[in-house]
């Protein structure tokens, strides 16, 4: 067994994590951590993982290393010989690193704009909704233009920038509900992603019980 | 010359772009365009680069590439020949994709919560802002940790991550005000950057007449 250990969250952008482990057919420990059932916030074990308290987090020896982006990088490129990952002289480079840093850099940033305006309770009607609404709508036009180009976000291959961008688009909607329903492509592409053998353990041995977000 | 065009918004996170360009000494075109006075949002023909219509944007032959981390990763490997760059089996790795992502993954992304929080007009009693802050606090109690240890976030030698971070420690600020005078380290820190020849030069080229928010 490697020294690396997957703290996960139950619903929450660490399910990329367990994803990748599996896809890498990595010999990982997973340790799950269940939400407070009232307030739906990481319990205090978790949040004394780290110094920003947020999932994911792993762990691996001495390192403790947080951040979605940061965390799949360095799974991928230490423990899978890079495989998941496109090299910049390989076609698709410049898709690869766009998506892998726009799902969080962007798209989940700009639906947690629309859940905390939620949250701090703004008026349906305010003008600023609008605005984090038509760039929610940008995002979601340009990843359904993508997906009907290519079979998976950098190409015909999944890659980490599939592992990012997937979360967003299925369980963060449990959180901020979305209808995708004007979106086929989008469709499409969650079908195949919850046909992988690898994503359906990941997500049986994290979240067991979760609805389905592939539809 | 090279085939890069960097297309800087004036007061944006596009001054990384620029930055990234001078450190690596590249023979790249520069374009600048202003924000509106009134508004403060980016003109048309900047929106009209890209499907997202935000800042930074590049383009390289038939290549429109937006987002930061996307554009410094491309930038350093493509025409960098990997400088400023820290490889999976040097010292400072984890460090290094840890910060490149934290910047706009989680920092910058909670800094606009604060901002669309002040747009929308949310009282500023309002429970959702403290835990916003808290947010806020922890991030810069993490950066102002790290850089009492290191002399550059991924260790002794400035990288992706320093083009990456510095944007939020000084020019956001001109945005989401936030004093930094407890964070001496961070001080230590903005002056260094502040000397470098090419972060002058930068700023010259992209912003000429901005005040420094470096001290």
């Amino acid at each position: 067994m490697t020294s690396l250990v997957v703290h996960h969250l139950g619903v929450s952008q660490s399910e990329r994590i367990v994803w990748l482990c599996e896809e890498l057919g990595l010999d990982y420990r997973l340790i799950v951590y269940q939400r407070d059932p009232v307030t739906r916030l990481a319990p205090e074990d978790y949040k004394a993982l780290h110094p920003m308290g947020i999932a994911p987090v792993i762990t691996d020896g001495a390192l403790v290393l947080s951040e979605s982006g940061a965390i799949v990088d360095y799974v991928a490129r230490r423990y899978g010989e890079g495989r998941r990952v496109i090299q910049p002289d390989q076609p698709g480079f410049a898709d690869f690193v766009f998506w892998l840093h726009f799902a969080n850099g962007s798209f989940v940033a700009n639906e947690m704009l629309s859940l905390i305006a939620n949250g701090l309770g703004v008026a349906t009607d305010h003008p600023g909704r609008a605005f984090i609404e038509a760039r929610s709508v940008r995002a979601l036009d340009m990843v359904e233009a993508r997906l009907g180009q290519v079979r998976y976000f950098a190409g015909e291959a999944l890659t980490l920038a599939d592992i990012m961008m997937v979360f967003p688009l299925t369980t963060m909607r449990l959180f901020i509900p979305r209808d995708l329903g004007g979106y086929p492509h989008i469709a499409r592409y969650l079908k195949q992603i919850g046909e992988r053998p690898a994503y359906r353990r990941a997500m049986e041995k994290g979240d067991p019980g979760l609805p389905s977000m592939m539809g």
